[in-house]
């Protein structure tokens, strides 16, 4: 058991804080866009793609998955007023799709089972006796084409405005984007 | 309509993967913490907090809301062994609470109306002509209270291991983090 994390953060805050200057940037995102990215600890959109302070939602879910995001981006548009959506996944998620097992397997690339949304509903009925039928994990096999369906998820939701969409893979390995064509 | 933000996006990523050096970081998050905070395009996480890149996952989404980021923590936790969860709502979300409107409105703190799940609803109604009643909007008005809420709710879920959650709240006119007691 690691210790809490918590201290460093308020450590390192204090330290923000005692030279914070952007305290007077408005709530709607100067550029009206909306990130969509994934959780994974590697990425971090803001320096990935340059974003700067005060212009742009960025939502974060495992996958970086459009469906998982609906409820923030329909607040995002309708109350303040975004009206882009970069989405970002990236190589490694793929291991989602292709390991399940305790996090030290996940320490190496292997790439002998497979996780799929009926995988981990049977992994959290056995480690917690509980069924999560009714969460749809969302895993994906193919990269690229997850960021296809996700573009076409938005382009096809009546909930969604009709705005520019556009959709990246991150590696990890090389800090690059590289814009998926649909 | 502002042109679309992708090519500044690109150009950053190009600066960014020329010194990349961090190529060989693991996929587990080194810290074993998952952080969630809101969307807000004024809070920067990783800035804020002091997070080091691959040491925690970052799930975003409006009002950093832990029922929505349910799906996310659980992967997280099943798949990639994080055991703490760090919450971050911002005062400024409580404007979400207190506005609805165009975006233009929010530019100003006008606390004339008040936004509830039907608010919203209604307003995409009218909008979009679409029915929303099966998407809970998780708005509040009560910001330290939504902080408790949302650590009770991970207590109390059967799908979230027994870990520490730590709640703060970010003030985005300071930068500074302030600790909710619970």
């Amino acid at each position: 058991m690691v210790s809490s994390i918590t201290p460093e953060y308020e450590a390192a805050n204090e330290q923000f804080a005692a030279t914070f200057d952007k305290g007077d940037l408005a709530l709607p995102p100067s550029r009206q866009v909306a990130v969509v990215a994934c959780m994974d600890a590697r990425l971090d959109p803001a320096s990935v793609l340059g974003i700067e302070l005060g212009s742009a939602h960025v939502i974060r879910n495992a996958g970086g998955r459009a469906a998982d995001a609906l409820r923030s981006i329909i607040i995002s548009q309708q109350l303040l007023g975004t009206r882009e959506i970069v989405i970002v996944h990236h190589v490694s998620i793929a291991l989602f799709s292709r390991v399940i097992g305790p996090a030290d397997d996940l320490q190496t690339d292997c790439g002998m089972l497979t996780f799929s949304d009926l995988d981990l509903k049977t992994k959290v009925r056995k480690e917690l006796d509980q069924d999560v039928d009714h969460i749809a994990f969302l895993p994906f096999g193919d990269l690229e084409q997850s960021v296809r369906d996700d573009i076409a998820f938005l382009k096809k939701s009546p909930l969604v405005l009709d705005v520019p969409v556009t959709g990246y893979v991150y590696d990890v390995k090389t800090g690059k984007i590289n814009k998926v064509e649909v």
